[in-house]
């Protein structure tokens, strides 16, 4: 395709593979094998390259780097395997849960190992800033808590706002991309500058991601997207669009509409009707160019923090990554 | 009561006080009310008690350890939150579990953040090994999610030996004691010997404190104990003397009994009558004196790693506190 795709696929063969045998362990059964299911799931790897990148960017390797960015990896998948217990999900990119597949202690206990052998991979850095990377990849964990904690808040509440969703979505979507991109840092070696310019791009990356997918959920073309258009909005689940359709609708029967989508007080059946409205209420009152505009603001915002770094094949990479990731593109 | 115990009680007030404050956030409320509820719940800190006196005992101090040891008593608080989920227990300490005075979700991500908060802790120790600190408590963490699994995988299995028992309680109970004095060891600056000789110590001591409350089961005074004596059998725990009967008892209705109740066969209405009978197959098999046995023998062990040390208070205090802990005296 490209020599950017090609390094990609270099690197995620890489991680793949220390991915597949990290576990060696085979007792107990009832542990190591949802483990192993889980472990080879598959995946983007979004996670762990953004971590090897920004290594990268300032001057770090991928050996210095893949061992961290295998942690995170399993810890993504930590929040996978209890996120989908919390939601009740019987499958995950096309195959069965844990919870479903085993059962519900199995899914607790596994998620619990999970966040050992992530630790467990990102002290086999060799760093003189261990210390530090272990910090901040702790920070990482508390917050994603607490965004999933909020996430959970939100959907029993009558009433969000659009800026305490953008809270949520900073702690639950953003921050495990900006603990990526820290500890790839100062496993760098990054200054206090590049640090910070390196966290900043990926908090806003992950801002722009997180409102796309809300965005796709309307807008995109359903073979491409692989989620049934307007799914959101048949689960009632309170995203950006919704929001702030909330908070800028005025006419009455559209006011109706949409609160009642919000405090799931409709149907389950929603009509396809009813989703078309929606989608017109969403047009009408600019909801669809708000979300895309702050799309391309955090988007040109992360681009505009990589443009403080000194310029380097890794830091093209970011970029183009940071472009596929947005269009979706593989 | 003497010094010791005045020294205990001074540890104590100070670890309860950073427990206590450890937490300053607020929000989410979903997750910091049933976290606060947690840490203040009261308890021995008996894991950071050992941890700091193995701090002591090599020559390192309280200031030193106390974050760690805060951290320890953390993640044990974990693995409560998430094995009551498992057990369906509805209280705790007298106070009701977590997944029951809030739902499941909640208890799964107040499990989930107790980790972090314990690597929190943990990694505001000031000392030039804390990769490996980090090292060994990720290890604990690992061991105590496998013990757990062992635990939840006997249960349902027809049979199990004496010796899978003890390599499960190993995990699951002296790990994190092992834990506890590996950390306190590598914070005072331990040479290799004395860490050895320090996870030694702890992890027979562990040994010796489970299969005492084993025994204690059997041949407790109910008001002391605090538990109701036979409550093992009655709920079919597959403990050191159910499985060890199993092992050496010859008589066809003594198999049978043991069997039943191994299998969890029996109505859940096990009556006096057939725990007394229990009681007496435990006492005519010889099953309660190797019990005793064991205890006395892993404690001699746990004792003699001790002696290895040079002498000091700390270690005396060590050896106090293993006996008022065997003898369930505080």
């Amino acid at each position: 395709m490209n020599k950017y795709y090609d390094r990609y696929i270099n690197y995620k063969t890489q991680i793949d593979e220390r991915l597949f045998n990290f576990i060696e362990e085979e007792h107990p059964k009832s542990l190591y094998e949802p483990l192993k299911y889980i472990l080879s799931g598959g995946g983007k790897r979004i996670r762990p390259m953004i971590l090897i990148f920004c290594c990268e960017a300032i001057g770090g390797t991928i050996e210095d780097s893949i061992d961290a960015a295998v942690a995170i990896e399993i810890l993504h998948n930590f929040t996978l395997v209890h996120d989908d217990i919390m939601d009740n999900a019987d499958t995950r990119r096309g195959r069965a849960t844990i919870h479903n597949k085993w059962d519900l202690n199995i899914a607790i206990l596994a998620g619990d190992e999970l966040i050992g052998l992530a630790y467990k991979s990102l002290l086999m850095t060799n760093s003189p800033n261990i210390g530090e990377i272990a910090r901040v990849f702790t920070n990482g964990i508390i917050e994603v808590c607490e965004g999933q904690s909020y996430d959970k808040e939100f959907e029993s509440r009558e009433s969000v706002s659009v800026s305490e969703y953008l809270m949520m979505i900073r702690k639950k979507t953003s921050k495990l991309l900006e603990t990526c991109a820290a500890v790839g840092a100062y496993i760098g070696n990054g200054s206090p500058e590049q640090v910070e310019n390196l966290m900043n791009y990926a908090k806003n990356l992950g801002l722009a991601f997180q409102i796309q997918d809300d965005l796709l959920d309307i807008t995109a073309d359903e073979n491409a997207f692989g989620k049934k258009i307007g799914g959101d909005i048949v689960e009632g689940k309170k995203t950006y669009l919704l929001l702030k359709a909330n908070e800028v609708v005025t006419g009455e029967s559209e006011k109706k509409l949409i609160s009642e989508i919000i405090e799931n007080t409709r149907d389950r059946d929603i009509s396809a009707q009813a989703i078309q409205k929606i989608k017109e209420i969403y047009s009408d009152y600019n909801v669809i160019d708000s979300a895309a505009n702050e799309v391309k603001n955090y988007t040109l915002k992360a681009d505009s923090y990589l443009d403080e770094l000194d310029n380097s094949d890794a830091k093209e990479m970011l970029k183009w990554f940071s472009k596929m990731l947005l269009s979706r593109n593989f």
